[in-house]
């Protein structure tokens, strides 16, 4: 079940990224060799520059730090863009657990200044029939995780003028379903193997699933949204392990006289314990969750973050922070916004001059900020918005 | 994409019948290996009496004559039906033509036998999507033939307060998708390959279909119908190529806590050519269609329908007609309801007293009527009774 993106030299590392599994046998993912193997391109500075010049705000965090590092097709959006065509946002989530942790809400916080910068509405997939299947929940439990996601996402501060969220069990069908049809007609189970790496023993489930994550990226598939908009271009941000579903979606699309979806994709937040991948749920120690109190996030950084600081304070003094590795500054890199900050507690103590400890104090405020007004959103946030969110309902307002 | 049922002698022939072939390389299906080695079971005398006995009223002709031949688990249906509980009836149909044969008829004329009989209801499953995918029609056009052969089928004559007629385009979602993605879990591709034949070439809309055949056998799959009936048990007439489609459902479905579907299964229908498997809708002279004039029909039976008689009138008075190969008393044998008009034919024309000229007439004589009779039913039919027949509704005098 493992798309193997393998290296040309068999005595180099091997990494594994699909999306269900990340792993490199080097422990940190090259995301310069992830991009080649994927055939996306990198986001470079001109690309930001231009973001920056269309919407008249400054880049967002994640683009100033490369959190979201690779893109396919942005300059065509964005050169439609300028030409006054909008496009949508596309983004989900898996709802495997009750509670996110920060990773979780990376791309939805990165999504939300996309919809508040170009003014564009945006679809939210939440696959609960991909959990049931994947993760051997019930229906009745992948949907009640469903609706909790949910009130996470929507904590982000989404505007439900512009925002559909809609989870698969009770929203595929009609347009939606023949959608998927349309796009299951066009794979064979040997490109789905090649691209997923199922093997026969995978459940049939499995092998049905992609269509459903691919045909939100077509205007058609939300008849009450797009009526009419068929040539509407989707842009979909979200973390570059998802790639594989878009490669396979881009690939059918012109055949069924749909527009390609464009992409913007991220690399992963690391674990408290270090860059080896994406954090597990089935160790609360490994991430820091919304739900974490102001002690936790301090007990969890001062104990679990792995520090490339020295080993002694003489030694530190003397050598230095290995920045590459440590991660308090690299937590900071996600979330601390201001740049002179970060560049003054890069300089400091990867010099030397700074301790370990003054780091991870200054994250430990930055993370519990955060999650406390991340938890005060979430309090405010009630049934009655979920259906708000969730119902299925035109958005007159959705480009203005 | 052929489920090839081996004989155990390699020498003898081949059969290969699933639900889009069925041949055989002596040119006449084995209906007793086939329920050797589908598992199934011979629907023999007592069962029929039983039938006679619970409904109060003489066997249809298809089970007197035994078109329908098997079942599995009909016993049951009946004991419990004996003690008072309901069962509903589930069958269907892939839109892939315009106008119907006589072949496709049969299950929904058996059909409307069992739910005047047992006065139980019954779900007709359209699989337009089944039928975009295996035929290449567009979405529209599988649609717009679901909805042509709605006409047929309500012409039949079935009771709107106790049927539910529905396409997969439209219904597919909510609780149905539910049962699918469950269903799905439950099956690997090893095992659909196992089943239906399928190869790593085949597209993924084919290995994802079987699970949409699967779940109108479970209650659940219509909470509009029957809600919080979730152990009604299901009774699936059928031609027996959808078999394995049933033994796959019938497999699942204790491990969801569902009833097994019971099934009550036909042979087929022969071409006029002779008994070398199911008739061809691209050779439209391979059968009657309920379109063909009298005219038409007339002429076909005279110069396709295949003769068990002998080559002079000279030799047939002496050798007789072969019965066994004769296609107009095999029709007959189908459609005169008269037995003991149907064993004078059999005597007469088999002694060589009565010539295929007279059996063609009489057997163009009782399909024209049926035709005619079908014409003038689906005439009657308008888009308002589709549309009702269609409506998602309870049906709250289905069992009366």
């Amino acid at each position: 079940m493992a798309a193997t993106v393998k290296e040309g030299d068999n005595t180099e590392a091997e990494q594994i990224v699909n999306p269900w599994e990340v792993a490199s046998s080097r422990g940190k993912i090259d995301y310069d060799k992830l991009i080649d193997k994927f055939g996306c391109q990198r986001l470079d500075k001109s690309l930001i520059d231009r973001v920056e010049r269309l919407t008249g705000r400054p880049p967002h965090v994640f683009l100033r730090r490369s959190v979201f590092f690779a893109h396919r097709d942005l300059n065509d959006i964005l050169d439609a863009y300028e030409k006054g065509d909008k496009f949508y946002l596309y983004t989900g989530r898996g709802p495997s657990s009750e509670a996110l942790h920060l990773g979780h809400l990376i791309p939805f916080m990165f999504t939300k200044y996309l919809q508040d910068a170009f003014k564009v509405p945006l679809v939210i997939q939440l696959t609960d029939d991909e959990k049931c299947m994947w993760k051997n929940l019930t229906v009745e439990e992948s949907q009640r995780l469903a609706r909790e996601n949910a009130k996470d996402i929507i904590a982000c501060g989404f505007d439900i003028s512009k925002t559909f969220i809609f989870s698969d069990f009770d929203y595929v069908g009609g347009a939606f379903y023949k959608n998927m049809v349309k796009v299951s007609k066009c794979v064979t189970y040997n490109k789905v193997v090649g691209i997923f790496g199922f093997t026969g023993e995978d459940h049939i489930g499995k092998i049905s699933f992609p269509p459903v994550q691919a045909v939100p990226s077509f205007p058609s598939s939300f008849p009450h949204l797009f009526p009419g908009k068929d040539s509407l271009r989707c842009l979909i941000p979200c973390a570059i392990d998802q790639d594989p579903y878009f490669r396979m979606t881009r690939d059918v699309a012109p055949r069924l006289g749909y527009q390609k979806p464009a992409l913007i994709e991220s690399t992963f937040f690391p674990a408290l314990q270090g860059e080896t991948g994406k954090m597990s749920a089935s160790d609360p120690n490994s991430a820091i969750y919304v739900t974490d109190s102001g002690k936790d996030i301090k007990n969890k950084i001062n104990k679990y973050a792995f520090s490339g600081g020295q080993d002694s304070i003489e030694n530190h003094r003397k050598y230095g922070a290995n920045l590459e590795v440590d991660i308090p500054v690299k937590y900071l890199g996600f979330f601390l916004d201001d740049d002179a900050e970060l560049e003054h507690i890069r300089t400091e103590y990867g010099a030397g001059r700074m301790l370990t400890g003054e780091v991870k104090k200054r994250l430990t405020e930055v993370l519990t900020d955060i999650v406390e007004r991340h938890r005060r959103a979430r309090a405010a946030v009630t049934d009655e918005m979920v259906d708000a969110f969730m119902a299925v309902r035109p958005l007159p307002n959705m480009f203005s």
